[in-house]
């Protein structure tokens, strides 16, 4: 019986980039489906992600699995060529450790530094930035977070070495830059610049575009705040 | 070389109990170092837990770990009888799904529920609800959320287990009784029974007294607080 493989997603979303990320580097062919994430959710997404309601879900012989961290380590379980987390016990509770203070630490407050009202920004900012050094410390002279291919933590950071960099243009505000973190921002080089990672995201116009309007409509909204 | 485990916890932290909960499981023997998490963490926590500076860290033959479910994951994979994780990878999803969940979905609502000001209860005890509502679901007939024997769900639950009950005596405010979620409260009842979670969790008059202590500290800031 051939293998089902199919991947609930949406274009810009970071976190099911994730997952075809993980997919591609281990070559596990897969058919996507593109969810109306903001509009019009489809009943199978409501069906397969009943908790969350949310992409991405992987659908693997007609069994979903939601929640990308989740689904990368079935991933690497299920598939085992192109490790992406590291045999050894220990290392792979490191890279664990990483992959989850990027998710819960460094993307949320990445966001808030990108999407604070212009009081909050400054405090926002420094919690972003304190976040990105802590992470920049785990590189330790490394190419990726995996050592020499792309692991876990790279999957997880794919928001910072890709999405990042476009918010920093639509909203004008300044986070990640090479004075400030000269060997995350080699990482980011180094990440945007696999052909599978390349072929794992989203059109640069498309996700500029989306920022765009998410910087206009809150200009919007301040302006028609009551004073 | 006799092997070196040792566990910094504190006595009242479901997250250290969790860690205390899983090698015991494990019948894996450890030396317990209590930290002064509220004014005094010493230099070994700050050095092995540099990033977040909090309990628990487990240090296995010299080698730190933190963050309490990376650390379960570690203790499933370096002793393997007594597995906490199904061995079936879409089981195994599965079961970190609901992890996940009760962690990082669950345990803030609980909290929130229990600390918020009483112009805010009502909703935060409606999402808190909805969360063991869901939680529930997941139960399913079963005696644990493992299956026959507790499991990692079960340990990362453990809060709603013991603490939340405790939480509840203090605050006065019901959350989780037998009438709203008859299977969780049935849980709760068969996971305090097991002789190894008795062993692992923390007095009840200290844990009541610690709770009971902090309403007392929340009304006075609230008769405090300008009017």
């Amino acid at each position: 019986m051939a293998e089902e493989v199919k991947v609930f997603g949406a274009c810009l979303s970071p976190f099911s980039r994730r997952v075809e990320l993980a997919l591609r580097l281990k070559g596990v062919p897969y058919e996507y489906i593109e969810e109306d994430i903001f509009k019009n959710k489809s009943p199978l997404l409501l069906k397969y992600n009943p908790v969350h309601k949310k992409v991405p879900v992987l659908l693997h012989n007609r069994k979903p699995i939601a929640e990308s961290l989740v689904i990368l380590e079935y991933i690497e379980e299920t598939w085992k060529g192109n490790p992406i987390l590291p045999e050894d016990p220990y290392e792979k509770a490191k890279a664990r450790f990483w992959t989850k203070f990027t998710d819960e630490k460094c993307l949320p407050a990445l966001r808030k530094a990108g999407w604070s009202p212009e009081n909050e920004r400054e405090k926002a900012v420094e919690e972003a930035c304190e976040c990105l050094k802590t992470l920049e410390s785990s590189l330790n002279g490394k190419r990726f977070f995996g050592g020499d291919t792309v692991g876990m933590v790279d999957i997880a950071a794919n928001f910072i070495g890709f999405w990042l960099t476009i918010m920093q243009e639509a909203t004008g505000r300044k986070l990640l830059s090479a004075e400030k973190f000269p060997e995350l921002f080699k990482w980011t080089d180094e990440f945007v610049s696999c052909s599978v990672v390349k072929e794992s995201l989203p059109p640069k116009d498309k996700l500029l575009a989306f920022y765009k309007a998410r910087v206009a409509e809150a200009k919007e909204a301040q302006t028609n705040a009551p004073k």
